[in-house]
């Protein structure tokens, strides 16, 4: 392959135009087994039968109908959506191809509740496939790591590749919420070689990263601030201002002390309070995040935050509650298979540079996977694709060169054959 | 009269079930304009002929077309909601009944956007009449305003009244918005008495105070805070937060100094900002009010605020705007009318104690209506009909006793009578 | 008199140009007894004989030394000085003339610890009666206050009034230190009528307030903030940061809610903490003071600041103490006074003005004796002595106009004859 | 050399009971030198002879006169204080054997500003070397690198090196004052191989590390806020309040972002603000420092605390002004020089253990040096020296564990003469 083929771009844009958020990925679901099935593979595994339905995290409690009737407004049947119910969103595609080894090609779908740029001289604006709605985005490239992803499939499937294949569709990994629900949905147990991919990282197109490591322990949370509210004319004092104990926690929680064995991280990502200018705040909230290099770090940060918010909220007489949403442990390349993975992406054409090892700087739940594997037994990587992105990952101007979805296909589908060679 | 009739309690109830807020009160028009019609009057000015249009302040960008389709839901009918249109509420009933004095009677209409206690023992609930939809609450008693006005209409309607009465039902005072626009519609330049009321306010039952004095002067702001986002993990210094530009603005807010000649208020009472938890926040905001109580205090508070917004935008790299919106002055009550209401409330039934002067401490945008009639040589005053209220204005438990309708309407309609026989 | 003489000026000077703050007036203390000594009085009490020992508030632990040597280099005898050991500062001159009522006159003595201005503008400069050193200043003209005293002694002895004058002069006002111990001394439970003063407070040269009300109760304290050291650079997460504790306590301090039932202050007047910018900071402080219109307002500030000062350290795992220091009540003239006093300034040359009335806006433990006053059977008023004053009070460029000090006692010495007439 | 002998034990608690911060090492000097003239040298370089005067920072304002009297009363001499007149101390020590490599040894001998515990438990306490006054203490361990310094050049005296040894006695190396000076007085250009040493560091006594990295970029700095002064009853919102604007400072610098590249550190380590309980701070100072990993981060913190301290003044209508003191940069030891000493290590006995890198996590002005080596051609490393300290460094219980300063010496002695051989 030396370009990316159009059927792939034509559905990577198809995806980026109908972004959904974690845990709602209906349509881009509905399209990935429309795929599939042109395919052609073993066994598909939908929703409910994809992962652990328990050991979902950051399931929404009450938007998943709106995004439902979008997806079915959007042409995908009734059927179908009943599969995904209840925000049972992702796939398993299988091809079995003998007696080789069992590999496995981990990519995440979701896309983030963010508003994309109409700046004119925005690609997807430019060329027509900016979203709809101004409620998500494809900021971070899952809608390129799906359509690699099927890209692969189709690759493999068409193939001598001797062994199995188990091609991921993982949903809901920006809230650091399906991965764990994959590695526990027993699917994985049996994976000699897992491959997770991300795209970007401020690599450019033509590089490939065969392992990164540094993969940030997380932790997301919800703080909820419970106050009382009064007439702020008349009776300033008589309420209990839950406005004041948020803003004071936000302040305090970034000025949480650095720490001597590593890089931390805090993000008030999303907060809100009050209900109306004359109103004093009754009821606050944050939603945030804590990370480390190491889960020592992270467990610092979240003891130190539940201090904080604690104490902020006693401040303003308020009362405090802290929810810790979905987490992620840390998890490094086995450097047999990154070293693999280098070794291949040097055969390949449009691979301009490579690297052995990079650093996230970041978070991903496909640790949950890769520590999963590697506790049965198996050996995993995480490979960096380079792209040139305008914006940066998690901004309203990101965007991907679509060349590099073509340079990712054939890394991973030559390191897919090789894995088999190899074992076999 | 010595009980609230059954009548006014239903149509309060019924008005108590349908709150709108500021400039969507298009079912409470409407039921007024249905018992306008009911009780029949010579003239009725409706929407754009009732108020100056470009005067409104805090008419809504986008949330009218949600808020008419409730109504029309409710069962308004398509004219009267092309009468509205684009929020053009509120109503002014002319009686004109001979020679005498022309008195006006101002009652505001709107409701709060704030969501109403579903505690059973509240009686709204016990009762049936707490509202169907979560999204706004008559926490301020304004649906007993409104049906006040109908009862001394009614009242008025059938006495042997000589003169003219204007009742005036306002919109949109909770975001001082309706006030002015009211006051430039050029209906009250003939009026020779002024009387606008407000229900609780702390009095109790059968206390009714003649001249409410101490209105602060109020100023609205939004003030927008526009930073750049990042990914919270990788790249923690690459944004410029717009939430903790945000925080730091609002904890400076509530420490502005005191002053010394007198109180002063500030409040952010609905704040937000950011995206996603991993997401550093580009955007912020503070919908928030400061008083004074005098304008030139108000004014103090405003240069303040500018200055803390703009420098806590300036210390995260992010930009500040401030738009401040809906304003009003203060006013004060003329003795002698004040004089007249405290002499006719000894003589009313169910009025237990009387006050010829109490204060506000919170803001009305009576007060443009006071200063225009006085500076059209009119009085006027401001009466406090006293209610037992469980929780306090504002809140999720406020509510009215009903007995303190009749009361009202007994004291307004004695009052309008007695003015009628003085300027005779 | 037509102007203020020589020698009072030359006094007023001399005590300008030797500044002592609270229980240190040393100096101040000797200089007055020089002069009472001059004039000739029945009795003096001084330091222990004119005050309450144990109900003195505000004494420095270690600082008096060190003032007690100055004012001995400046030429205070040991012998003085001894009378005045600890810090047992002011004195009470007693005049008996007759049968006639007993009357007081209370004036303040004490300086504040802050440097003057350099200026050579600044009259003290330009006219040589600058202090020669920098940690002190008479800043609220009680070196203005101690003249008057002096001389309306000085004029009431020469005068054929007949009762009993006990001229009180107080050490440790800007503390609220010294008005208990005065109260408490017994010196006051006689006393028919009681007059205090304060020079200046906006009143221009020429205008006398008869009787000031609004007193602020007000309340100091010491907060202290004890955390743990760490090596900033190498453990920064080892500490417990007693700065970050108390900086997020001060900025939430002033940000108490605005109170509806009056005006509160609040003030972080003097903070510090921390040692070395290498070291996380082990402590931190800050001495304060809340105020409120009543008493109550004042417990509300109490009570939120210590809340707050509470949870900041718990915030950043620190401990913290709050000590409340001297505080004083409020307290209002008698009317009966006020008006002999405004009636008297209505025949004093140099007064071109007077009211009846005034507002403080500030706090004085003047209110200690006046309630002691009143409490056993006598009359009490507070008359504010107009000067024209270039700074505000307390700041560093603040002057007297001494012109005012002749006003001041003419005013006085008529008044003082005024009571002895009308009580006879 | 298997025990520290007596005599550096009793030079030890000598230097310990008399600390002298930073330019203020007068009798630390004067007794360095007593030892350097016990031993004999060949040259003797002092104050402004071992150092380029005007590349100092740091040197205090005022406070030398009180620290040279000290020292006199402890027993120096005027005619060595002369020499070290205007805190020029320090000193440089050279012995001249032969033709061999110039070798250069740099301690530290300045103590910090801080009160040592006075727990009899502490062994200073316990054994009578506790300092007298409470203003300094050897919370750091530079009383046994001066110690170390004179047990080798005691010991190279003794030996048969050959070559040129340079003993570099630094001072104020704990404001990152001297370093600076040091590398620029030219002393430095011909040595061939500069070892730099830190005792503790939280490695055990026994233990040697031959190179230390990580050594932090740093920049002091001094925050000054002007505002103005204001009766904090009478005239709250007259004043501009300096430590309002200081105390959001120091919030917003702490929760400046962290980095993407790397390690950053931010500390207000010392502030101050206001004047008394009831005035109105007009001005407050912060005494900070910023770090980062590699000067570029460091960078990075100067901007943002700029920023942050300018707009934190401009909020509270006040003027700031940062002056940034004391800088150095990184430097990374030589592998081949950290390899000789890690070599030589592993042949000393005492040394239980020994690594050939190790990660310092703080900042040292070592690094002037170690670059200006660098750049002339020259070879250097940063050595550390386990030592078991009750306390952690800068922290009142911080103390050494003598053992190490034998072992020190013998470690250092070795590789100076391995250094001498191997150039031979």
């Amino acid at each position: 392959m030396t370009e990316t083929p159009e059927h792939l771009k034509r559905l990577r844009r198809d995806l980026h135009r109908h972004p959904e958020p974690a845990w709602r990925e209906f349509y881009t679901t509905a399209r990935i087994l429309e795929e599939i099935e042109r395919i052609g593979v073993d066994e598909v595994f939908v929703g409910p039968d994809a992962l652990a339905t328990n050991a979902r995290a950051g399931v929404p409690d009450d938007d998943l109908a709106r995004w439902r009737e979008r997806a079915s407004e959007a042409g995908v049947d009734e059927a179908t959506l009943d599969r995904l119910d209840g925000g049972q969103t992702g796939a398993i595609a299988v091809l079995k191809r003998g007696d080789g080894p069992t590999v496995g090609l981990r990519v995440d779908i979701d896309a983030l509740p963010r508003t994309e740029s109409s700046d004119p001289d925005h690609r997807p604006v430019a060329e027509g496939f900016r979203p709809e709605h101004d409620d998500a985005m494809h900021a971070c490239g899952h809608d390129a790591h799906a359509t690699i992803g099927v890209g692969v499939l189709e690759a493999i499937a068409d193939s001598d590749f001797e062994g199995t294949l188990k091609l991921i569709f993982q949903p809901a990994e920006e809230v650091i919420g399906g991965g764990h629900a994959i590695a526990e949905s027993g699917h994985l147990d049996d994976i000699d070689a897992l491959l997770a991919i991300h795209i970007g990282l401020d690599y450019p197109t033509g590089e490939i990263v065969a392992g990164i490591e540094g993969m940030f322990a997380v932790s997301n949370f919800r703080a909820e601030f419970a106050g009382e509210s009064a007439h702020a004319g008349g009776h300033p004092d008589h309420g209990h201002n839950a406005v004041q104990a948020m803003t004071t926690a936000v302040g305090n929680l970034y000025a949480i002390p650095r720490h001597t064995d590593g890089a931390t991280r805090i993000n008030a990502g999303d907060v809100g309070g009050g209900s109306a200018s004359n109103v004093i705040p009754e009821s606050a909230y944050i939603d945030g995040e804590v990370r480390g290099g190491t889960t020592e770090l992270r467990e610092y940060m979240r003891e130190r935050a539940e201090t904080v918010i604690g104490a902020a909220a006693e401040m303003h007489d308020c009362e405090a509650s802290v929810e810790w949403g979905a987490q992620a442990p840390s998890a490094d390349p086995d450097p047999e298979l990154r070293r693999l993975v280098y070794d291949v992406a040097g055969t390949v054409d449009g691979v301009a540079s490579r690297r052995e090892r990079g650093e996230l700087g970041g978070s991903e739940d496909a640790t949950y996977l890769m520590r999963r594997v590697q506790e049965h037994g198996g050996q995993a990587t995480f490979v960096g694709i380079g792209t040139d992105h305008p914006g940066g990952h998690h901004t309203a101007t990101f965007d991907v060169d679509e060349t590099s979805i073509g340079i990712g296909v054939d890394v991973l589908t030559d390191a897919i054959l090789a894995i088999g060679e190899q074992k076999a």
